[in-house]
């Protein structure tokens, strides 16, 4: 099982999963309670156990910006600090639950998870486009009942397109084309990147794009170990230019494939993920489309991590995998989250 | 974990539960098939799992008064002794499964677990109200998945009304109400008392009685350890006077909630309950509403507790709870019941 | 729990349940993947992991006689030799998944399971009726939620056909007749024979055989350790003659109910079970009754055994069983797979 990296920030929610309903988390084995405040629209985070008796917070009911236990009472304010008690007035002084530092930036909202000092939240990396009206976004978030490790191997691998998501994302190319690896272990960022000159076109690109031939195709992922995972997905016409000098490059078609990978409990991990397109913006039927089939291809990664999981627990001790190239941006990204983990 | 406490009469069941069809329960984790016998109509307990090769007897079938096992045919008496085994005449001298001391009281079927001589039959706490005809009682037993000590500290803190029972039995006073506490520490009693001068009257006691406006409410609790659970509840008009000096109360209504608090295994209990009431004896849409309202009170309890165990399991060894006054007849209940287990 | 006897041979399914499609099978632990072979037909069963991070094979496809690995298409041939891998040419020596020993014989495909070299064929003990055109057989398999022992110890003691299934193959004299028991330690078989003169007959023989009255009714079990058990049973009216001193029985009704008895991993089992009848062999009717009505039989043992798993692993440690006459044979088995087991 790969260990949980503490001391981190993590995404916990988008923007918009968090309002005046009460939503519970359980991140890196930490149950969480988030809110929004209703003067400053702030996301709250509050511990999600009641101190009296660990009665869940988030079962429980917003009383303007304080939360009310559902089972007795016990109210806390937005700092975690208990505010009443039944049937006494005095406050015991260690009434009080933990509140975690939140940040929210590119329509993600991060907590951070250990007991050092926050890092700056400008060290948190960044996914503008989801932010971007220039970029069209869909995304979801799936629980998966699978150890966050097997999310991180999986998406640093891409060779499984051409197998476990043939006919969706994957061709031949992808898994037949070798790929790159740079490994920065002081930034905890593992690069792979795989550029395709003549490839199949998938279904994904083909019918979002408008695409009929075949296609230089471009991934080039970045993982912002331990959380945030990019894929940078470029697309052109076999034979069409690459970008120019400057960096222009209007004329392909990109793709920002993001996804969030944190850690739940122990086997258990959310997988947030989004597609960001910069062509076809406003055209809501290729919208619809990206949603729904990027959504299947999503869930094809959930059946296989979670059937894989029940697999290896059954698995003998001391049970040994093979790697091979592909693999080295994995076994990059096992060994930075080993050592962040401590 | 509270430790299960042995050498105690517990409840296995209402008496008209228990008739010529088997009926298998599990108390202290101990498997025991209950029926009756043909001729004085006596209830039967015996250890549910056959000397043979522990085919439950409970799945099996009875033969006048004798049971047979389902499996191979093992058959045994009222007293557990077996009369009959396959394929041969001699019967071994060990074949014999454990019979239960029973009473039968109050409606009541109390059974004795542990290796010592049953204690007396009198010292069984009494609950005259549930077989007596001038109350009317409707009830019902639900299984719950959590530690009988967390059903324990639900019962004796009875604030909770307020916040988990909000709108159905509970109203702001009973949370606000301070309790006074009396512990009977050789006799293993604990009283809770809350005397509420003007209360608001929930839809509970509005709907049965009849009342209007605010009501006088009184909730004193008696837990006789480990098992009983009496609430007798005092509703009158705000400003009706309290009882005569000679306890003569006639125009308050009086309800007895009674709970029996059985463990069935680890992390599991079975939540016996019944409400019994002096006024409206006859009046069948009163017993409709009352079960049918105390059931929904009852789910409430148990959706809470199942949610409660599942959140202890996963807390950290070593978490702490906070304690305050409402506490007080709970944590005497949880320090008697430890002297109780040894 | 029944220890696991490895280094034997075991039933791993039907012949007609392997074929171009993957069955994935775990026995002993172990998960196999098998199909059959283009070219020969011959049965291949490999290792259902592939050596690169552990997806079960059997959720794969097959390319001609290869099997691609549905995660990142590491191939294998019907040796198990990895002969592609993504992203690369050279195909790391170690690349390889196990093949295990097959057997088909009698319709049933035998796996041979440990780490010595299997042992002969020919020693792998015989169900010709399975394959034999003057024999008519019905058959099914069951997985079972119980230890492989249980499984045993109820097909080697047939006195609960009176209780569990009576009303559909058991009498009261089944239950009543002794039992005569013949144990080879050496070749590890034990014999049980029952033979009833004079018995009620159950549906099962009365409806295909189409007898009235009462019958003789012989039950001779022969159970190969570990995996194979036929009961041989011969039905004839009452006072109908014996076999001829030739062996020559032609006016009897026999009947070869055959069971492999595969432990699949700890608390499971397979129950393959078969009926085989050299009367009415081409009545559709008799064969569609057979079929359904021991499948009902199969679903009793079933459920008991399933329930008696539960019971058991709750049972305190040191639990007593007691054993009987018709024990005997049970107690034979398990003593011998107590030894195979080592």
């Amino acid at each position: 099982m790969a260990a949980f990296a503490k001391n981190q920030w993590y995404v916990a929610a988008y923007s918009d999963e968090i309002g005046r309903e009460l939503l519970g988390r359980t991140i890196l084995g930490e149950p969480i309670v988030f809110y929004r405040a209703e003067g400053d629209g702030a996301v709250v985070a509050l511990a999600d156990r009641c101190v009296h008796r660990r009665f869940p917070l988030s079962e429980s009911r917003l009383d303007g910006d304080t939360i009310v236990c559902g089972y007795h009472g016990f109210t806390y304010d937005t700092t975690g600090a208990c505010v009443y008690v039944p049937g006494q007035k005095r406050i015991p002084r260690t009434a009080r639950v933990g509140a975690y530092p939140v940040v929210e930036q590119d329509t993600l909202v991060w907590v951070w998870i250990g007991d050092a000092e926050p890092a700056d939240a400008k060290t948190i990396p960044r996914a503008p486009h989801l932010g971007d009206p220039a970029w069209t976004t869909v995304r979801g978030m799936e629980p998966i009942d699978a150890d966050y490790g097997l999310l991180v191997d999986n998406l640093l691998d891409l060779s499984h397109e051409t197998y476990l998501h043939g006919g969706y994302i994957g061709t031949p190319e992808v898994a037949e084309t070798p790929i790159s690896t740079e490994v920065d272990e002081g930034a905890a960022i593992v690069r792979v990147s795989r550029h395709m000159d003549d490839a199949a076109c998938p279904p994904f690109y083909a019918k979002s794009t408008g695409i009929e031939g075949r296609i230089s195709r471009w991934q080039d992922i970045e993982y912002f170990a331990p959380c945030l995972y990019l894929l940078h997905s470029r697309i052109v016409p076999v034979g069409a230019p690459p970008p120019g000098p400057d960096g222009e490059d209007s004329h392909a078609f990109h793709t920002e494939i993001t996804y969030a990978i944190t850690p739940s409990a122990e086997g258990k991990v959310y997988d947030f993920w989004a597609v960001s397109r910069d062509f076809a913006v406003d055209d809501e039927e290729v919208t619809e489309f990206l949603h729904a089939f990027n959504h299947k291809v999503v869930m094809q990664d959930v059946d296989a991590l979670n059937l894989l999981q029940k697999v290896l627990a059954d698995e003998p001790e001391g049970y040994q995998e093979l790697s091979i190239n592909i693999d080295t941006g994995g076994l990059a990204a096992r060994r930075i989250l080993a050592r962040l983990a401590g």
